[in-house]
């Protein structure tokens, strides 16, 4: 089963990565570009089972590991 | 109009922030995960129109500057 994670800064947490991303598509002359925000996506491979423990099981890995749940939200997707 | 740009590693190249995380859950007891694969999602808002001329600059952007594609692959998403 392919689970995918997305992670992303809460909003009003300064992202700095996406501001620097950002400011360097406007020196490229991409100025239809209003905001830039980075996150990261985490693809699980994980054994095939039943779909509503597995996405509790990663519900926890993303509180225990994955996220930082301070700063960052995050959304699971299963993809068969 | 809000895009977004998932760039992974390509298939064959070695993914080590993916390994440590996947050892890292191996250790956390989450004995399911076959496999772990981390990419960048990057988050566009861009001035709304045209969409397909849109997605030419968008996709210019990720040769040029968002993606390596020497190693990395993308794809592009809109989301109204």
């Amino acid at each position: 089963m392919k689970i995918i994670v997305n992670t992303h800064l809460k909003k009003g947490v300064l992202d700095p990565q996406g501001k620097a991303v950002h400011h360097a598509l406007l020196a490229l002359q991409f100025d239809e570009v209003e905001n830039v925000r980075i996150g990261k996506q985490i693809i699980l491979q994980i054994e095939d089972g039943d779909k509503t423990k597995t996405l509790k099981r990663v519900e926890k890995m993303c509180e225990d590991l994955l996220a930082n749940t301070v700063i960052e939200t995050y959304t699971i997707d299963i993809e068969d």
